[in-house]
């Protein structure tokens, strides 16, 4: 069985640590000038692993093992949210880049091969798994004319043009090359932390139905008019929230999760009653029957709402992705390789986070797996996991790519 | 008794609404082009009238009556909130105007005088009722030096620089020289338009308590932090919100009135556990026992928000005026005038607006009159009054002022 380096797992995590460093994590946008420098040194790495690297039009990396046998694909992301974790999106592209360095050190299976492979904006800086979807082929080009940075607002193509990569072909997946692809990820949680487990088996990524509550009162005086007359649209967009606090509890699947991430009144001043509310309010689970039974839910409660009060809400549901289901034989392959490295501290689980792996899935059977996060933080700049738990990850995750090649 | 001319009031707003037209309401803030403008236009009406009349170092404006007699301060304000309507504060100014005008127009009262007064920022562009604090002297130079707009940003000094204004002395109130203050404005609610009503008798300036709630939670990945495990601090909000809903009924008092004008969660991205949550709550009575108690409430509410939830809740007082009561005397003098010429249509009301009234009323006995706000619209452009309520409304003013000087 292959044997990871501890010392260069960790070396190369801390090295990408550098590339925007902020606090004791990373502000890396996508396409940055330190996102940029991250990806070039990434291919160098690539290339001083055998691989043949390259960056392709939209930034993807693609690094292709010389091995003649079976191969893997796997890999993650580079970029970071904003002012946020160190690896999120590197643990997996080391991961992968150590298991391909790993297998082809073991005489004995170096025959077997792993193509390491980086996507672009996995964190939606600029769109939604542009990488991933381009290197399954199912990107256009007008939606890269049509990208822009949501904070800086420079375009797409201008910031691939500034890279030197504007123009070149996009890389585009020969699933026929792979018996399967695996990404590893910080979980981002704390079950495994709470649970005192060390990795996580993904059975599926959920799915996000994504909506935009908006509420339509009348904009008034806030000091001269009654409580009676007044159609104030915060306060019944308070009241919408709080009857889905009550009662989803009571109706949800055991994994479920809702989160109400922005609020907005207008015109928002003090002294002025809200003319109009906006909510965007987000459910995830892996099972759409329950999907389909909550947004039931919203629906008569907003229907209530509309009978009994005084403002007008509409419900609009922005997307509604469905479960990425991972593949049972990989998921025991990963396993497998648990219970020889961590016996009894491994548990299969749902990733609650979209994930790469959820495109790759649509043309490859797919594998994820989970280390611990301390303190379940992620998305902000002190998430965190152990030395120990990042190099027992890495073994493991070489161990299950070997494991599922041999199958 | 003075009759006033109703064309002329009409005329009179009608030209002042040409100042920074916008639909059928205005876009005047303070000492903008249009402000300027119309307070140079209203200064020279002033003079028409016999006024004698000039602009201070705060944009404020004074039209002193030659009247020999007793005399009545009476004005409002000639800026508007942005987009907003055309008669909050004009008709004030207008209806001073026309009394001093019909007045010495009637030869049996001709030695009775009204000076008309036109405040700066009663809406409160570059602060909180800046010109009429400077008229009763409680305004300090450097609060000027501090205050800029709060849209654009420019300096309040700069701005009276651009309009010729700086460096002016500025007018003080002249206390010995006045039987009483008299303002009259729109009612800005329904209560007289819902009642049949035609005129609204003050006996009150309401008190504002205004707070700011802030939670602390935790910012984390909205996929992957179970609903046992979030701190979700804009949850933890709508809960507290939820709660004042549905207590303060039970406690209030007739005419209370409380408003969430904003919510703000941070950072406000939909797939964000928002990690902080902050939100401007007020309150308005004109009982300060009232206030007391809901203020108590809160603090009740929010104690059990702290033991019970995961949250950190903090309720911060940001201003919390007293009620200013209007003169007895005075608020007859009105009920007589009003029964005069709408007899049985007419009834004593608390102000929920803060109006300069209420510091005027520091310094003189004080009154204040409403007319009806069709569908009880204010701060919003399609604010208005029957031609009828207005020409109505003028001459009740003019009378009750004349009831006043004359006891």
């Amino acid at each position: 069985m292959p044997r990871i380096n501890p010392e260069r797992v960790l070396s190369d995590l801390r090295t990408l640590a550098t590339f925007g460093a902020y606090k004791t994590g990373v502000h890396r946008p996508t396409l940055s000038g330190e996102d940029i420098a991250a990806r070039e040194w990434f291919a160098n790495r690539m290339r001083e692993a055998g691989l043949d690297a390259s960056i392709d039009g939209i930034a993807n990396i693609l690094g292709k093992s010389p091995a003649i046998g079976r191969k893997a694909l796997s890999g993650s992301h580079l970029e970071s949210q904003n002012y946020a974790g160190w690896l999120d999106g590197p643990l997996g592209c080391v991961y992968a880049l150590e298991a391909a360095r790993a297998i082809s050190e073991d005489p004995a299976i170096s025959d077997l091969g792993v193509d390491v492979v980086v996507f672009c904006d996995e964190e939606g800086h600029f769109g939604s798994f542009l990488g991933s979807r381009s290197f399954i082929g199912v990107l256009e080009e007008r939606e890269i004319d049509a990208a822009s940075n949501h904070t800086t607002k420079v375009p797409m193509r201008e910031a691939l043009a500034a890279a030197g990569w504007a123009g070149r072909p996009r890389h585009v997946i020969d699933p026929a090359r792979y018996a399967a692809f695996f990404e590893a990820h910080i979980e981002q949680g704390d079950t495994l932390e709470s649970t005192g487990l060390k990795i996580g088996v993904v059975t599926a990524i959920v799915a996000i139905w994504q909506y935009r509550f908006t509420v339509e009162g009348e904009q008034n005086h806030a000091g001269t008019t009654s409580m009676k007359r007044r159609r104030d649209a915060g306060l019944e967009l308070v009241r919408l929230l709080g009857a889905i606090d009550t009662r989803f509890p009571e109706i949800c699947g055991p994994r479920t999760v809702w989160t109400t991430g922005r609020i907005a009144l207008d015109p928002g001043e003090k002294s002025i009653i809200p003319g109009e509310a906006e909510a965007l309010f987000q459910l995830r689970d892996a099972d759409p029957a329950v999907l389909d039974r909550l947004e039931a839910e919203i629906h008569a409660l907003v229907q209530g709402a509309n009978r009994n009060g005084r403002c007008k809400i509409a419900v609009e549901r922005l997307s509604a992705s469905t479960p990425a289901l991972m593949d049972r034989s990989l998921q025991a392959a990963l396993d497998r390789a648990a219970e020889a490295h961590a016996p009894g501290k491994h548990m299969r689980m749902p990733s609650g986070a979209g994930h790469d792996a959820q495109w790759l899935a649509r043309k490859l059977p797919a594998a994820m797996m989970f280390v611990p996060s301390i303190g379940g933080i992620s998305h902000h700049w002190t998430e965190n996991t152990s030395n120990e738990d990042i190099v027992l990850g890495a073994q493991v995750f070489a161990d299950g790519i070997v494991n599922a090649l041999r199958a």
